[in-house]
């Protein structure tokens, strides 16, 4: 054959490429989300984790790093599938009262894409012998399901909220 | 103000259309996915799964018919976006001993989709007091968790089988 096989090395770089071009949207939609809120613990919690998000993306650039290759970001269309419907809840919902239940909904997808991501390149770099890269993609895997967490006490809270 | 107000019903029904149009593209996925593999065991989860999704579109019917609402999709961008990406891995990585990896890592990421998309709705039902809609909305929630456990086992083992 005289192309090369593509083997667990180039799907691990592909995946980082698209995951590195996700966060790059997502500190985009959260900046649109935190001003679409009106309540102000939800657009703090937005803004937190976009400023949470910067330094994830810092991560993804020294696995970059590691792996001696210059940041690159490659369209995810799973990240923009998944804006796009967090676009359309807040242009449908904008200034109703089921606003704030249709942006946690979306923020959380958004969180579970990420947890999947970061849980596979995590175990990736596991098994390509890359401790160091392992372990940065494990200090964002933890920040994204407790962020995921924060999201689920917010969405409850705030349908309590409502109820009551 | 002419038009009515949208509210937690209206965006309860539009996550509903979302997911009804996204567990059909998933049938379709996992069909492809299974036959993309040449591990059976793999195979075998996929198409395990397939069935079982086949179950989560008539309960999704059955919380239509709960609403008085027709069976109704409506694109789903979200999941439009994570099979362009299966799609996208099982044509860079045919043949190769990547392969399983990128599926699993697909499927997975699918899994998370539907799990945060469940949590919400079951919590939305259980909030507008509709406690049927909400077993049957759970029931599929336990699925779906078992089914990344799953596919998570299935990885672990697949790499590990990769390094010995």
């Amino acid at each position: 054959m005289a192309t090369k096989e593509k083997t667990l090395d180039d799907l691990f770089l592909e995946t980082l490429k698209d995951i590195y071009h996700a966060e790059k949207q997502i500190l985009r939609g959260l900046t649109k989300m935190a001003k679409s809120t009106k309540t102000p613990e939800l657009a703090q919690a937005f803004e937190t984790h976009r400023d949470e998000t910067d330094g994830q993306v810092q991560r993804l650039e020294q696995v970059f790093e590691i792996l001696g290759k210059r940041p690159q970001a490659k369209p995810c269309e799973a990240i923009q599938g998944l804006i796009a419907e967090a676009t359309e809840v807040m242009d449908e919902f904008k200034g109703t009262d089921a606003l704030d239940a249709g942006l946690l909904s979306a923020a959380q997808a958004v969180e579970h894409y990420e947890i999947s991501r970061y849980g596979t390149l995590k175990a990736w770099a596991t098994q390509l012998g890359m401790k160091d890269a392992a372990n940065l993609l494990d200090e964002t895997l933890k920040e994204e399901k407790k962020t995921d967490q924060l999201l689920n006490q917010l969405a409850e809270r705030s349908l309590n909220k409502k109820a009551a």
